[in-house]
């Protein structure tokens, strides 16, 4: 029985810029709850299929602030691209401890598969981001098979490593502010010490610095910093992605913008920057030059 | 002692498109509370000065919504545009029955000065959004003297009504699903008895359909509207400014959009005409071709 695996409760829907803004909600079986997530859905696929931009959010969102504050559809409507955003953990379930911190449980899953109990039983992101909702979305939408991925802070983590471990997996991939090396920044520590458990050797596979030094794929990164940013030099700490970068060989476009801090706002700011990105990436061919 | 009517307490700044979109505490002497507004000062306010548009926001919203939704900083800032969101009524005042509903005392605040008790010690955002922050706005930042007005549904009406009560005093004006005729439709006449009173002579002067009809001014209006709009046949009536507008020749550019409803969604998908429309009556050139 398959029925409830891949039916979907539309909850809303907003016009937009030519085309539909929507959110879902669904039986997740990899994550064992019920999911929300939202997909941008451009006015060209009323007509054909388009390609899909993924994008992760980072701690304490949910599928909701990329679609209302990054502002995004009016280029993604023009390109021609949907944009998917999940939620940022599993809903619904009621761990010990899950709700109890910003940045561990419910809204901070990492993106990883989690192996300890009693994460293993629904802290699955990375199966569920990289596999069940990319299904999910080419069964009930009228995509071409094209993906790329994005993300912001845990989110750009989330997007580099989702890239990193499947060589050609996705067109393009960039990220806002990332958490680069996850095994060693508190947020990270915690979140992989908490879903991993205490062994380090684990850790590797979810580490975005670790990923480019393994050489596992060459795909380019592209990734903005802010440096106003509050958790730029404890967190993300970008200078870490550039050296490794470097002693690899691995290309990466990154850009630090004085004055820009850690919000929507420096999002808003160089988003069409990564949708023109991805679209080159994507097959899509430039928009009209006024937007 | 005027310090404490033109001191402002900066919350906020994101550096945002080059810009700064900045949010402030002050004391109103007007509404007789304290009270935040949100201002978002593009690049070309670092070297010299810039005309204002201000945004007035609909029930239940606060100075965020625009801010945050509705993606104008992106255009704002090529054209050379100051932004100043006005909250949507008094905060931090607790009068009988204040909080009680949606659509009537804070967050509702319909851009009137009251008259009956006990609002009218502080419901007078028509003098607050009209003659108090635009004087410290000018006071506090370099802004040109030039200024247009627009805004969302009760803020529509707002804008409607502040522009065709002051000839000459706005270089344009314009709405999103603007109430246009408060005194015949739910929300308007929950909000003129208790603000104005009964007597509804009064009503009047704050009513866009029958500031039209007085003549008063002449200014051309430009309104957006869903046509998927949930409040679009109880509550807009688009039709009867329109009407009104053709019995007295008064210039009303009326847009009606397909699928679209009353949300941030729709406005966002339309902003940038109102930019540009607000620019060119503002003494700005145009914009590069691309943004």
């Amino acid at each position: 029985m398959h029925s409830d695996q891949t039916s979907l409760e539309l909850l809303s829907q907003h016009h937009c810029f030519g085309g539909w803004q929507k959110r879902y909600r669904h039986r997740s079986e990899v994550l064992n709850c019920e999911m929300i997530f939202a997909i941008y859905l451009p006015p060209q696929a009323e007509k054909g299929t388009v390609p899909v931009l993924w994008w992760l959010s980072g701690l304490t969102c949910t599928d909701e602030n990329f679609v209302t504050k990054a502002g995004a559809q009016r280029l993604a409507a023009r390109l021609g691209m949907a944009i998917v955003c999940p939620d940022t953990s599993p809903r619904g379930t009621d761990l010990p401890g899950e709700h109890d911190s910003y940045d561990f449980g419910s809204g901070a899953g990492f993106y990883v598969n989690a192996t300890e109990a009693p994460w293993a039983s629904h802290y699955r992101m990375y199966d569920y981001v990289t596999t069940e909702l990319p299904a999910l979305t080419r069964a009930h939408f009228p995509v071409n098979g094209r993906e790329a991925i994005s993300g912001h802070s845990m989110g750009g983590h989330g997007a580099l490593v989702c890239a990193l471990k499947q060589p050609g997996r996705y067109d393009a991939v960039s990220a806002f502010a990332p958490i680069v090396n996850p095994m060693d920044c508190p947020w990270g520590i915690k979140a992989l010490s908490g879903y991993l458990g205490e062994d380090r050797s684990g850790w590797q596979a979810w580490d975005a610095c670790a990923l480019v030094a393994s050489g596992i794929s060459t795909q380019p990164l592209f990734v903005d910093q802010g440096l106003a940013d509050n958790f730029l030099t404890e967190q993300l700490r970008p200078e870490r992605l550039e050296q490794v970068c470097h002693e690899h060989g691995h290309t990466l476009h990154l850009r630090r913008h004085a004055d820009y801090d850690h919000s929507y706002f420096f999002i808003a700011s160089f988003i069409n920057d990564h949708l023109r990105y991805h679209a080159r990436h994507l097959g899509l061919t430039p928009e009209p030059a006024d937007a």
